[in-house]
């Protein structure tokens, strides 16, 4: 049988230049073999989201950073191979957290399955997967859309913006996205059916954003940071909601980027003065997991009757991650991003 | 009868100073006469609050800005001496917004009738008004406080602080204060009950504020914004909750002050990354005034039967309101800080 093939965090990135090709290695390895309990996987498709470049680095944040050394991480959605556990056939599909690499040998418990009846079975990596429950339960949560309501999202092309911006607009408010470039913004207002999309790169942003959002923004889900979240901050309306969900923009590990926005206080008094909240979050937090069971049900309604849509971004080849995976950060990728390490 | 005086708001701040007591001019004028549906109201007591300073200038805050030649914006409580509204009578006690005058004619709808038997009538200006109820109501709303919680609050021997600390042990949570000076830390340690209490002005501020905080700060009641916040961010725990509620020690209208503490993106990564809430708010506030009853009946009873102690710093005579009023940012009042403008 074939070899395994993975790719290595080799270093830490260097907080002067942050992540670089250089920081990754494809080596082969020996194929991995199941013990009891186990299942081996092959690796269909890897997903490359933002919050791996944190993991990057060796200092704590939400989570361990990733080891040097082994495979980075990552979640994958593959196919069982081979299995030592009962309730578990070849052929099935999964999603596993084995990070970058084309097979793995895991325990079965704690494999969620994925049924492939109700949509490509890469959509448990975006829009059904972390991504797409990270947009709807803090929206839902955090949020709380009505009637009335402007929702503004950054990144709103992405994997998390284009799930909030639908289920804004499902949930009766208006839903205005900031994305880089014509396509994207076209994207969002003529597939999507978002009211209005803002390209951050015109030079004339800010004052776009404001006459998108004539009565304020009254719920902002930022994706990105840096100097798109400072040119929101003046739209903030009254008792807006500020959902702090990524920095894309932003490399949190490297000090002495260029800053942006206000300092401190005048932030928190502006907190004051407009009675704000800013909350942060992450999808694993009780309070967002209790509405797992709601994301899970709802969305796949809305995916399979076409009122919740998604766009895939995909490379193919497992030695394109690392290259990929740099590109989030420089927007590059239109769509959830992922790699297609093997065929379906 | 006597003619009335006020201390009238002659001109706004001068950005580059702040507020300063020539802004103010003490006059006399001709005694109001109350028309129908009116009360004539002798001030016994003149509230003076930090939310003043802001109302001084031109720009719009919470609230429209005070009127230049008018009366100085402020709560009383006041005697009624003259009627001409049916329901009250001379020698009734009651609650008016009149401002910095000795005497005022106003409407008798919207007073609020005070009961002298509960305590003394000044505290319906401190722990039974304004302040308390703002401390009340939003510990409980937006912090949440259990047993577990740790509680810091800044300013904590003024009107707002020494209700939240105490509030926060009733509730069962550790309560630690942040004051200037050693007499006020040793008021709310020994008299009042709160665990800790940090004088801000020691040379070694952070590193006390971290050893009184061992297991992290879970609510901030944040009433001086500045350095002292900028001290407390490293120390807030996971999914804490930074409740801002004033910024005694920072001037929002005068730009080009001094900055403390990281930029707008350091703080939203941090609310990230530690799944921060940050809320503002003022006391007024739906979800807040859904919490007055509870509020009346559970800090009334709370006094009555000394569990809820309170400080008062009284200064003799409408003239001097100015200066006091200055004072309180720098904190020279202990206490709630009131004028006593006519014998009860």
């Amino acid at each position: 049988m074939t070899r395994n093939r993975q790719i290595l965090l080799m270093s830490r990135p260097d907080p002067a230049l942050g992540p670089t090709e250089e920081n990754f290695a494809l080596v082969e390895a020996p194929m991995p073999r199941p013990a009891p309990g186990e299942v081996l996987l092959e690796t269909l498709f890897l997903s490359l989201d933002p919050y791996m470049r944190a993991r990057m680095y060796a200092g704590a944040n939400y989570a361990a950073s990733a080891t040097l050394g082994a495979p980075m991480v990552g979640n994958t959605v593959s196919r069982i191979v081979a299995s030592e556990a009962e309730g578990h056939a070849p052929g099935e599909i999964v999603e596993s957290a084995h990070g970058w690499q084309a097979f793995a040998a895991v325990p079965a418990k704690g494999l969620r399955k994925i049924d492939p009846t109700i949509a490509p079975v890469s959509t448990a990596l975006g829009v059904l997967g972390m991504p797409g429950q990270t947009g709807y339960t803090a929206l839902v949560r955090h949020g709380r859309p009505q009637p009335g309501d402007t929702v503004l999202v950054s990144a709103a092309s992405g994997a998390v913006g284009t799930v909030v911006g639908q289920t804004a607009r499902e949930l009766g408010a208006r839903a205005v996205g900031i994305a880089g470039g014509a396509a994207k913004c076209a994207f969002l207002t003529d597939e999507l059916g978002f009211d209005a999309a803002i390209d951050h790169r015109a030079p004339d942003f800010a004052q776009r954003l404001a006459a998108a959002c004539p009565e304020g923004v009254t719920i902002y889900f930022d994706n990105t940071g840096g100097p798109i979240t400072a040119a929101v901050l003046p739209l903030l309306a009254p008792e807006a909601r500020l959902l702090v969900c990524g920095t894309v923009s932003v490399d949190r590990d490297r000090p002495g980027q260029p800053q942006s926005g206000p300092g401190m206080q005048e932030l928190l008094s502006l907190a004051l003065v407009k009675r704000l909240t800013i909350k942060g979050f992450i999808y694993t937090d009780a309070d967002l997991m209790a509405l797992e069971p709601e994301f899970r049900a709802t969305v796949s309604a809305w995916v399979r009757d076409g009122r919740m849509r998604y766009r895939e971004d995909i490379v193919d080849g497992l030695e394109a991650a690392p290259r990929a995976f740099l590109g989030l950060f420089r927007g590059a990728n239109f769509g959830k991003l992922l790699v297609r390490v093997a065929a379906e």
